[in-house]
């Protein structure tokens, strides 16, 4: 099964490419409360070169809290990322779909905030296309 | 399943246990990339006291290396999370298990390195035990 939600961008760059991310997330009532460049960490940690790779970690407060009330330990698996990746001709960001994420967690009342949350960074990758 | 690996120091706060675990992981060459303040947070956007509740995000370069070189977005899933949550009498904590995290994903070398990643989690934990 797919785990993310794509879409690509074309034409920009990474920067252009998180601002309107970041822009579409908060939108629909997410803060970004992490962010990892992982080009630069490969870079400074391994001397490695990648491609423009970038996680934005994604949380929507009030989803979060009732997660949290059902599944103490679902911090495990939160924030809900949101990756960028440089790809010829522009930008691919996928959203973590959490229903996947969470599929080892046996928790029906779980599921249906994830499906929920699944439809929200669905809409948020809507928007980012064309 | 579970889906977390756990252990409960006893008789300590929420600070010199992160203390513990941030050592932890830095022996087992886990940078710790990012840090959520769950409760902070939860009271800051939504006004709900919870107990004390934080979230690290863990990276092993070399392992998150392989694992984006043989399965490129698995970034959505990353880093590891080590969450630490207030309970009666200590500090409990919980590292992800990548492989449960991990099941959605249809790749048997990936599952392999998260196999290993789980072992890695395993024995941080293992240390923080008596």
């Amino acid at each position: 099964m797919s785990y993310t939600i794509d879409t690509t961008i074309a034409g920009i760059g990474m920067d252009e490419a998180e601002r309107r991310v970041r822009a579409a997330l908060e939108d629909a009532g997410f803060g970004v409360l992490t962010q990892i460049d992982v080009k630069a960490t490969m870079k400074a940690k391994l001397g490695a070169d990648i491609a423009g790779y970038r996680i934005l970690g994604a949380c929507n407060p009030t989803m979060a809290h009732r997660a949290i009330e059902m599944e103490p330990r679902v911090g495990a698996m939160l924030p809900c990322n949101v990756i960028l990746r440089e790809v010829a001709g522009g930008v691919e960001v996928s959203a973590i779909d959490p229903v996947a994420s969470m599929q080892a967690i046996d928790n029906d009342a779980l599921k249906e905030v994830a499906e929920e949350v699944r439809g929200m960074l669905g809409m948020v990758v809507a928007t980012l296309e064309g």
